[in-house]
């Protein structure tokens, strides 16, 4: 039996990495990036989303570890950059998850990323816990009317141990967690049986 | 001494007319519109928010009761149908969020709208939980970078008495709320002392 194949958005990023390792000895991974990976494809782009998939054709799990979000003082933040994440991280995800319903084998499932920023607001915060509170909503509405066993869910980390030096100084006091505990929320999701769950790894 | 001064966003709509006779007697209401109203303002631009703002002036409260949203099959909502919310319920109010901050009066309030689809998925619903989950969240983390005393809550109605008319088909089986009552939770918000609340009247 050929092994399952999982396609894997944002695979170069550091979550996107340890979701790879944790996941290519038991599934084929098709690995996606804006500039990087084997397929290229810019997500807040529904085209090119469906190109993408037209390319790949069926799979078992679409995982998306990918997506931007503006921080910035409140009274300050532009509507464009309240776009940056929605048109990126929320959007941007569920461009994958609407297409991928169409290309995903019975049982399939859809991984998206949201983060700990959705329930717990920090300084500076505003855009990104809005863009990440819309997708667990987006995963919650949507899980309850996919047909054929399909499955959805997201993962919510905490700042990653990896990108402390990028983003440690918004999160002062602030648990971290490795990449590599993060991964497992997404074969936990891939592998399990729930859908419309929120797993957080804080 | 005069009446404080609230600017009433929606103020025909039916919430918004709720709100209204809550409210005229203790306060004075400026009535905006998309169409109708004292002034009328499309609040997905941000332009006309600001002009909005710049013809009344510094105010004590705002509410805005106003934003669209589209409901329909999940495989069938098109990225355009996703950002009617997001331009409209979200942007709209997120707009006028970040513009009144320059206009309220030290401790003043803003109020916006959600609705219990946000917690709770229905058939056809995914755009309207997605939208109004972020509309909480840009609430949530909106509230603890507020300067000046300066507050902003969240009131989220289950479907309006009446309303069944229009969107009843859509949720059978769950109970409905006046109008009336809706509008005790605005008042709820303008005139307590709470911050990054959602107050849910189901």
């Amino acid at each position: 039996m050929s092994k399952k194949k999982i396609v894997l958005i944002g695979a170069t990023g550091t979550i996107g990495q340890g979701v790879a390792a944790r996941l290519s000895e038991r599934y084929e991974i098709v690995t996606v990036g804006a500039r990087s990976g084997q397929h290229q494809a810019d997500i807040a782009d529904i085209r090119q989303v469906e190109a993408l998939f037209d390319r790949i054709g069926k799979v078992d799990a679409v995982v998306v570890t990918a997506g931007a979000l503006h921080f910035g003082p409140l009274a300050e933040i532009t509507p464009q950059q309240f776009r940056i994440g929605l048109d990126s991280k929320l959007m941007g995800q569920v461009n994958v998850a609407q297409v991928a319903q169409r290309f995903l084998n019975d049982g399939g499932s859809i991984t998206l990323t949201s983060g700990v920023l959705a329930d717990s607001p920090i300084r500076y915060g505003a855009a990104a816990t809005m863009t990440n509170a819309a997708v667990e909503a987006y995963v919650r509405g949507a899980a309850i009317e996919l047909p054929r066993g399909l499955r959805i869910n997201v993962v919510s980390p905490a700042l990653l141990d990896e990108s402390v030096e990028a983003y440690g100084d918004y999160f002062r006091g602030w648990e971290t967690v490795p990449a590599k505990r993060v991964a497992l929320a997404y074969e936990r999701s891939v592998e399990g049986a729930q859908s419309g769950q929120v797993y957080k790894v804080v």
